[in-house]
């Protein structure tokens, strides 16, 4: 997305559909093989960026040699889709590995989250992220997932972070329902970045909503398992069509409605790729364990219903 | 403790004062002579058991090598002390890594809190506390800090992991304020609990409420660095001098609300290690900073009022 302001023109990365592939393990190992297959379904799909090692990519729970090998792997297998990689770790010399490990796969963008065991306070925050964007060149994207990291970001603080050179991106949690409350709220954030930062929406049945509001990305988890629809919500909000966005959306609310009372993406995501024969069974990170086999009907059911069945089934088959 | 029921012996382990050192970097690195004088100190001192690796030993910020290590010099220098070896992690693979690591160094026993960056639900936790008790013969501290680890026990959750065989004891948080209902608290738990099972009570304000009210040990983070008047709680405690107990936690009091006002025990104690020269500067794993100048100020201003000043920095030279 290119801006027109007097005297230069500001390119604004991360833009589009930016899709989370699971990071599946078989017998606790990266499994490989299903894991090139899930980037190269997101490739053949269409999706702007591929973030691997988002929350969905389980990058917490990996440790540094599996993390630079997910990241090497997503980049070869990417083709011509640009990578970006999560670096997020408990210690800033871990989150600074990270990073040299994803410069050295051929990342294109970095995501980070302030995670803590220890509760972080704003001025902790934002050295990190000073010290993350002073370690490489590669943009890095805010990662603000306050359901996972218990960080709490205000406007003020996405500001001055946003003002270190090399933050590229804001990832925001989900936006408000009401459509003018959605736009308000992505208002009052881009007021307040400079304007070459995007913003991308997260919370995949905030999607729509998030794109109409004026948010530049889509930053979404349960699309690095299923894109089509996520990228048919984006193709119309982008073309300025945002009843289609909305219609394509509230037509997957029996998934959505799933996500909370499931509790989160991660398991849906790993549940749905293991459905489909995308990856093993039992693909999450143990403690973490997958849906019961009551939620698993329920999901499925769901699937038949919008008709995802099928059109994944033959995703599943040609994208691997 | 020993308790008489008909016909056998039952042995609680893990009674008495459990102290928490720091584990202290210096430039990015664990800092293992000032981690061998925190762990002298605490065998001079008298205290029952020595904790590395909890909240207070940045566990969660050390990686597998660091934190053998840690577990490795502890044992080493605590001499007849028990040592307990914290083990959490993200993933249950890796815990039981770090229980290995534990069983090596010569542990006495091991700490597990329910860690998450996906929110856990019960089944996967007492799955985790399966996993870990079989994995060898150390008998287990079940490690509840919500505050930290985000995840809530119930009391019915307690009953069913402490059915495990190899759970020793349940580290509880605080207890309520009013004797009466800690005592109502405590007396809840117990009941649920096979007598085996000691009950250790944390948050450092509350470990003579906790100790009066019924529990068998104090796990105590500022301990860990002051023993001293912890020691002289717990003593008096167990003598059955619940007033004097009262009376030394009562005299803290400008102590234990620096702990709300500075958010928490680990940083203070690093601010008052680092005082007395015990660690070097900055000790804490970026990006967790240590106090300001201000709260610093604040608390030397607290520790001279206590008198722990000088006992202290008698003890720091002492201790090394």
């Amino acid at each position: 997305m290119k801006i027109l302001i007097p005297g230069r023109i500001i390119v604004k990365k991360f833009v589009g559909l930016s899709a989370f592939p699971l990071t599946p393990l078989f017998q606790d190992q990266v499994d490989e093989s299903a894991l090139i297959g899930l980037v190269k379904r997101l490739r053949c799909a269409g999706v702007d960026s591929i973030a691997v090692l988002g929350s969905t990519g389980s990058y917490m729970y990996l440790n540094r040699s599996e993390r630079a090998r997910v990241a090497q792997l997503a980049v070869e297998h990417a083709a011509n889709v640009p990578v970006i990689v999560g670096v997020g770790a408990m210690r800033t010399s871990q989150v600074l590995e990270h990073i040299d490990d994803a410069v050295a796969a051929g990342a294109k963008g970095l995501l980070l989250a302030p995670v803590g065991y220890q509760k972080l306070g704003d001025q902790e925050v934002l050295d990190l992220f000073r010290a993350a964007t002073e370690h490489s060149d590669l943009p890095v994207i805010v990662y603000d997932n306050p359901g996972t990291t218990h960080f709490t970001f205000s406007n003020d603080l996405y500001a001055r972070i946003a003002q270190i050179p090399g933050i590229a991106s804001i990832k925001i949690p989900g936006v408000p329902e009401d459509p003018i409350k959605a736009k308000e709220h992505v208002d009052a954030i881009r007021r307040i970045l400079p304007p070459h930062v995007s913003i991308g929406v997260s919370g995949d049945s905030s999607g729509a909503a998030g794109l109409i509001a004026g948010c530049d990305a889509w930053y979404t988890a349960v699309g690095g398992t299923i894109p089509q629809p996520m990228l048919e919500i984006t193709r119309a909000a982008q073309s300025g069509d945002a009843l289609r966005a909305v219609e394509i959306s509230q037509s997957l609310e029996p998934l959505w409605s799933l996500f909370s009372k499931f509790g989160g993406s991660l398991r849906i995501s790993a549940a749905i790729a293991e459905y489909f024969e995308l990856v093993e069974a039992n693909c999450l990170p143990l403690p973490v364990q997958g849906l019961n086999s009551e939620q698993r009907e329920e999901l499925v059911k769901v699937l038949g219903q919008l008709g995802l069945d099928e059109k994944l089934g033959h995703q599943a088959n040609t994208g691997k």
